[in-house]
């Protein structure tokens, strides 16, 4: 076929420069929004190509094995991708083993329990990929920035939520979060994007600006949020998202890379394939 | 009316012998399973009376405020008396505001989540007692006993359930929870009345049988467990159970101090009443 990016597809780029590293100080404002890893955008779009389809791979042994499943959470500020990133690195998957939850303004009925209680409803089913568009980090950092509880309930939220990711760890559940990390420029111009292409109007939400206008609040209570919740068994990336195929890029080779060290087993067949005659 | 033990609703006997205290040595074997708390049987029937009808009062005050749940855990050995006592002591709560939930063995899609999946779905929503007839503690005491699963796994479920129910309570719900507590040979006495009574054939379960085997390993699993999770916001009472009206009336009698003391109050009205005229 005589693909000169062919060498590509075996790149092998380290991710930990954007993991958060439990127990280490960590500000989003220290890194990077607009990154290409020292890769041409040709390279790294084939390279995601490949571990698009080794992905697609992999959960198809979860799938197979049924004893455990892989929560995947993506957060970010409005317009930094969380749509478009989870199409990309989800679209190829088998949508029976694997779910995207978004998770929007509570109902009701979910506000008259913990805010823990609808996130958990939503895990992932052993043999199934989970992906949590927003989560329960927003009952953490959101609900903090804009005083929705007091500071005496959402205070202890974090520790709730280590407990619960702890427990979840504990009974088969691989868990891996990202955060989209992009600059209050990039979404100045994303926003003005939904602004003027009438197809796009549906996206903008004037509440969205409210935010906006709080974004070193934002910034500074996400970085707490995840510097506190970053763990060995349930790491934070704080992903550059303003080069969007380095964006994909990076978010597949993570969950490759977790999928891989899972290295999920489809169960030995209880026949001996010789001995059975289709007639 | 000439109620001769009128006097007895206003019983205020000491329910604290019976609990579980936080940080202390505690086994069942300890605790008596034959007690009247020193009352007569009729006298603790009049002041079970009293009681439920407080409970039925204080639960609609629950209802009114919604803002916060009471959560009820009840295990015991089988022929302990759970669906006895639960009938008694919830029968005549208003049912739109009281859910009882019986946890049987899991379900093919409850055992493809984590222990706790099912039971937080049926945590209680605000203005709302939830009843858990079994719960997660078999998770941690059954499963232990029948090592139905490895011990690493069942040896770090009392600290999950201990992180679950203290977020629980953070979040508004507060929790009691009750070991109906009887001897082997009393077992003996009802699982056999169970055999005798054609009308009670339904209750007979021969595996119950396999457990009652294993009695000691049962008592001293509960026991550990019991003490490493009673906590002054989540108490355990180790009810005395042979003696069905003074179980009925220390249960009743916990509920009503629990709530009591959570002191739910009705919102004040928005309107005044003496402006409002119905034609």
């Amino acid at each position: 076929m005589g693909n000169k990016h062919k060498h590509a597809t075996h790149i092998d780029f380290d991710t930990t420069p954007y993991r958060v590293n439990p127990g280490k100080a960590f500000h989003l404002r220290k890194r990077e929004t607009y990154v290409d890893g020292g890769l041409e955008k040709d390279d790294g779009k084939d390279a995601f190509q490949a571990l698009s389809h080794r992905l697609v791979e992999l959960q198809e042994n979860l799938y197979a094995e049924q004893k455990r499943s892989l929560l995947v959470v993506m957060q970010a500020m409005d317009a930094g991708g969380k749509d478009s990133t989870l199409k990309a690195v989800f679209g190829p998957i088998d949508p029976a083993g694997c779910h995207v939850k978004s998770f929007k303004k509570p109902s009701d009925n979910e506000l008259a329990h913990d805010y823990l209680w609808r996130i958990h409803r939503n895990t992932p089913k052993r043999g199934t990929i989970g992906v949590f568009n927003r989560s329960h980090y927003e009952d953490a950092a959101t609900v903090a920035v804009k005083s929705l509880a007091p500071e005496k309930i959402w205070s202890k939220r974090v520790g709730h939520i280590n407990d619960f990711e702890r427990m979840l760890t504990d009974e088969g559940t691989t868990i891996v979060k990202f955060f989209l990390h992009i600059s209050k420029d990039y979404q100045k111009e994303r926003l003005q994007r939904r602004l003027d292409r009438p197809d796009k109007h549906w996206k903008f939400n004037v509440a969205d600006l409210e935010e906006r206008a709080r974004w070193g609040e934002y910034q500074d209570r996400y970085s707490e949020v995840m510097q506190q919740t970053s763990h060995e068994h349930a790491p934070w990336y704080a992903v550059p998202a303003e080069r969007r195929w380095f964006r994909n890029l990076l978010v597949a080779k993570v969950l490759v890379d977790t999928l891989e060290k899972m290295n999920p087993q489809p169960p030995k067949a209880d026949f001996d394939p010789e001995t059975i005659v289709i007639e």
